[in-house]
C-alpha cells in the first residue's frame, strides 16, 4: 500500500497500473491479486484506512468534557499533527475519490461528511454556551477549519523551518481568534 | 475548452482522451489538433488562463491605496466570488498540475507563488502598521486565507442556501477575526 500510495502521488492513480506497481516492488502480479481484488479495491483500502483512523482520533477528542474551545484545537492538531506520517495517503485521499465506484464513493463521502459535521456540532456546542461568537455560521465555519487545515498538505513540507506542532498551534491560535468573542 | 474542462472533471485527465473530447463536440480530432498541439497543450491553457486572470484581479486591487484590512477583503472576495463561473476551470487547476510537461508546470507554480506571495505582501504590510495582529506569520497567514477560499471550491454548490457573496462574507469575517487585534 505504502508504495501504490507513492506512486499514486507521483503519477496519479489513472495513469499508474498494476504493472507500476509490482514492478516497484519486484513481485508479481499473483502477490498483488493475492492482497487485492482490483486496483480500485486498492485505492478503497487507502480511503477506508484514512478516513477510519481520522474518526476514531476525533472521536476519542469528543467523549472528554473538555471545552469546546479545547476540543477544537484537539481536532486542529489531529490533522495537522500527522502529516508526516499521513501527507501521502492524504494526498491520494482528497485526490482520487472519483476513481472509486459510486457504491465504495458513497461509503466515504459519508464518512468525511461525519467528520465534518463532528467539527460543526463542536462549533455550534461553542456557539451555543457563548465560548465561540453568535453570530457564527457553524456549518460554513467547519468547512473553514477542514479548507486551512487540509490545503496545508498541499505545500507544508515536514522538516522545513516550521514543525508540524508549530503549525498547528499557529493555526489553531488563527481559527480561535476567527471565532472566539472580541473581548477574549 | 469548456467542453473539456467538464470531462476532465468528471473522469479526470488521465481517463479523458481527445478522441471523448471530440465526441463530447462532435468534431473530428482534426479540429481538435488545429487549436491545440496535444491535449496536454490543451490542460497548459486552461492553467494560463486561470491564474492570469487571478493575477490580473489581484493587480487592480494591489494597485489602490485602500487599507490592507480591504485589500485582503477584496482577495477574498475575487476569491470566493466568481465560483459560479470558475468553479470547473479551478477544479482542474487544483487537480492536474502534475500532468503537465515540468517547464510548463514550472511556469504556473511560478505564478501561484506570486499570487500567494501578494497576499503575504498584504499581510506583512497590514502587521507593519499595527492593522493586524505583531505576533502573525504572514508567510503561514497566505496559506491559510488560500485554503479557506481555495478549499470551497470543493464542497460549495452555488445556487444552494448561501450566495457566493455571502459565503465571502461571511469567510472575510473569519479571516479579518483571525488577524485583527482583540481590541477592534
Amino acid at each position: 500500500m505504502r508504495k501504490s500510495i507513492a506512486l499514486f502521488v507521483d503519477k496519479g492513480y489513472s495513469a499508474t497500473s498494476i504493472q507500476d506497481i509490482v514492478d516497484a516492488l519486484s513481485v508479481t502480479k499473483g502477490s498483488f491479486y493475492y492482497h487485492y481484488k482490483s486496483k480500485e479495491a486498492l485505492l478503497m483500502d487507502i480511503h477506508q484506512q484514512y478516513i477510519d483512523e481520522l474518526l476514531t482520533h476525533q472521536k476519542a477528542i469528543l467523549q472528554t468534557d473538555a471545552a469546546a474551545t479545547d476540543k477544537l484545537a484537539e481536532i486542529v492538531h489531529l490533522l495537522i499533527g500527522d502529516m508526516e506520517k499521513q501527507g501521502p495517503i492524504a494526498n491520494v485521499y482528497f485526490r482520487e475519490l472519483r476513481h472509486l465506484k459510486e457504491e465504495n464513493a458513497q461509503v466515504i463521502r459519508k464518512k468525511r461528511a461525519e467528520f465534518r459535521e463532528q467539527i460543526e456540532a463542536v462549533l455550534a456546542e461553542g456557539i451555543g454556551c457563548g465560548e465561540f461568537r453568535r453570530e457564527l455560521n457553524p456549518k460554513m465555519i467547519a468547512f473553514a477549519v477542514l479548507g486551512v487545515t487540509n490545503w496545508s498538505y498541499q505545500w507544508f513540507q515536514p522538516g522545513g523551518d516550521l514543525s508540524t506542532t508549530e503549525l498547528a498551534e499557529l493555526y489553531t491560535d488563527f481559527i480561535l481568534h476567527g471565532i472566539l468573542p472580541p473581548q477574549n
